[in-house]
């Protein structure tokens, strides 16, 4: 089959999804958990291969790690799959309902997108994950994993895909996987069946994704996230809310990669704040004014505050004023995740208001940025689009609308002209029976 | 200013006009509708230049008509642009609460998109009606109307940033006008700068725009819509509405292209419904079997199925079921406007339910998607996209959203592994004062 047939096929299998009820959705979601769990040895066997292959190939300590399965994180898996059942179905949700006239009634209502294109790294539980938030929005996905879980990734979708094929009424269709990055490439050119891509991955990666495809991209190419701490910060709050920002996981996306700091506190909160850092192996780099505080600070150059370390680096910035931090990272932030750190409710609303990310906070770690702590329950990714979802991205952000218009024999010609009927466009309440 | 410049300064008016508060807005709108009054004289003198031009060049008599303003169109400029400050703020609107832990409480909230390029046809009249969507939504704008019509709305353009300008706070950049086909090919590619593109034009136009930018896209390339009479259609009801679809203004996207009719009732309507739509001058186009119904029609090629036609033509075709339409549209729609006519619940159920379309409708005309009918006040446009907006769009499509999270010091390393705490994620009500 190729890709532009799978594709074809995912988007038939998209309109069967489509009009699932709940209860079948969540009566495939656990036959795939089943499924898992019930196969647990075929996964295990498969992790074992991609796991020689990469000893072979010298994949890093940290990736090889993320690709281990055993016993237990098939269980999770599992217990995963059973998590997003339990979700509300976003599809069918009645958004608005309109009288437009007397017996002619509009009704907005939301509907799956249709068919993902979802491409992520090594991990291979994002493969269950990525295709029970799917199955319970009514999409159908295309799956593309790294190269060193391919062996897992077959096995995994090919139990998937027995559970849906189990369930009366269900394409298999519904889950695919494809394997080479000349079938990524060519599933990068599906516009008219694919409607929405999740890349998953590096900078570049990503950047790589949104060069090359007229799909809509969910995603974020980086996250330059910013802690500020305000004249009127407490002193042990921002530093305790630092620490955590850069260290709590310093590879992840919401991690901050730029500390900037108010004149007036910088003396009291600098000296102490980066022999903390430095205990904890961060290498610093500050501006003049962080170096003339610090000594031994490394001059930062112009490319740090532009730069994504995902990594124990840290730029730090003394800045005049808020309205300095704020201008900072409107100009260099990534739209992702900044946080203000001050007692003072004025300086803080100003900051949520001004500063143009998904996420903005007050007294809290950049690192609360995710779906399952936002309380989406799970996350299909983290969007610094200005489009159509933002933030933690759970199952909301894969689902659309569609308008339904109620009539009896209406034409416009009525509605038109001199003499013509006017509408009346009376919200109504939403159950209103139709 | 380079195309750049003029982006970068639009991006900097956006970060001013999302904090602007409604009055404010309403006051800036109030004094745009004014200038353009107050200035009638030289509009009617630019849109004179306009006219002439027109002539020399031999422009088409229906795109010279949507050209001509007089001091009544003016008005009309004035009175829409009254009624965009009156439709409610889109941005501000608290979207969701919840505690996450107490004192840690997450609150989702509209605001606007940034920077919209707005590229459209002759109308000026699009002019101040985008201007004060934007306006109210709390977008800077870069406007680019067609050639003919560049000296009127030079001079609106020109009257509505100096109201801006006599409104402290508020920025001219808001709203900027660039001339130039490679002016537009430069504003394609601001991707840093410009958050969303809407093109209004013709099919062709669009997909230009789709096809040169990375900017994401707000339009319809197309708008192949169809009516379905069911075989449990009331004829007369079918009858009304095909013609209205077709014939109410046949140059609209959401006009009728092709008419689908069930085997069964295809000889009770065909033959006189066929008869009405030629009275009215329209060329028909059908399948063998609809052939075969109505002598003298025209064998409709395979082609017919896919074109989109905005003129007094209709391919018409009889399917064996209702399964069949849905099919056919889903295979060969656009995905924009689609109507079925039936007296049967069930089956324009399955019909709405089935048929992937931004709008779809049971006995009322395909004409009736539009933002205006449908109450959402004014329409930016219609997107057959599957993500962010669609259908006809208002205020709504224009804003997206941010978390803001309000904590007192919180770190995530205190909600990690064994011992950490828990998330309550309890939903809150909106208005809990935070």
């Amino acid at each position: 089959m190729t890709v532009t047939e799978l594709a074809a096929s995912a988007k038939k299998a998209a309109l069967v999804l489509a009009r699932l009820d709940t209860a079948t959705k969540n009566r495939v979601l656990e036959a795939m958990a089943e499924a898992l769990v019930n196969h647990t040895d075929a996964i295990l066997e498969a992790n074992r291969k991609d796991l020689e292959y990469s000893k072979q190939e010298n994949i890093p300590g940290p990736l090889v790690a993320r690709l281990a399965v055993d016993a237990h994180k098939v269980k999770q898996m599992a217990e995963g799959i059973r998590s997003v059942a339990r979700l509300e179905d976003p599809v069918g949700r009645v958004q608005g309902t309109t009288e437009l006239d007397e017996g002619l009634i509009l009704r907005r209502v939301s509907c799956p997108i249709g068919v993902i294109g979802a491409i992520f790294e090594s991990r291979p539980d994002a493969v269950p994950q990525i295709a029970s938030l799917c199955m319970k929005s009514g999409n159908a996905v295309i799956l593309k994993g790294g190269r060193e879980a391919q062996n897992s990734n077959k096995v995994i979708v090919s139990l998937l895909r027995q559970a849906i094929a189990g369930t009366p009424g269900v394409p298999e269709e519904a889950v695919q996987l494809i394997e080479t990055r000349a079938e990524v490439a060519e599933m990068l050119e599906q516009d008219r069946y694919i409607n929405l891509v999740v890349p998953r991955g590096s900078n570049e990666f990503v950047r790589y994704v949104q060069d090359h495809t007229k799909i809509p991209v969910l995603g974020h190419s980086e996250g330059i996230c910013h802690v500020y701490i305000d004249e009127y910060a407490d002193v042990d709050k921002a530093s305790n809310i630092a620490l955590d920002a850069k260290l709590q996981y310093a590879a992840a996306c919401n991690a901050m990669e730029t500390l900037l700091v108010h004149e007036k506190v910088a003396p009291k909160v600098l000296p102490n704040l980066t022999a903390r850092f430095r205990e904890k192996g961060v290498e610093l780099m500050g501006d003049l004014r962080a170096c003339s505080l610090v000594p031994d600070l490394q001059k930062a150059s112009a490319a740090e505050w532009d730069t994504e370390y995902n990594d124990l680096k840290l730029a730090i910035k003394v800045v005049d004023d808020r309205g300095a931090a704020i201008e900072h990272i409107n100009e260099h932030g990534s739209g992702h995740t900044d946080t203000i750190v001050t007692e003072n409710r004025e300086a803080a609303e100003q900051f949520m208001n001004e500063v143009d990310s998904a996420s903005v906070m007050w007294n809290a770690s950049t690192r609360f940025a995710d779906g399952f702590r936002f309380g989406l329950g799970a996350e299909i990714g983290i969007s610094t689009n200005k489009t159509h979802a933002r933030g933690p991205v759970g199952l909301e952000g894969l689902v659309i609308y569609k308008y339904k218009l109620f009539g009896c024999g209406q034409t416009v010609g009525e509605y038109s002209g001199e003499g013509g009927k006017s509408f009346t466009h009376r919200p109504l309440s939403n159950d209103t029976p139709l």
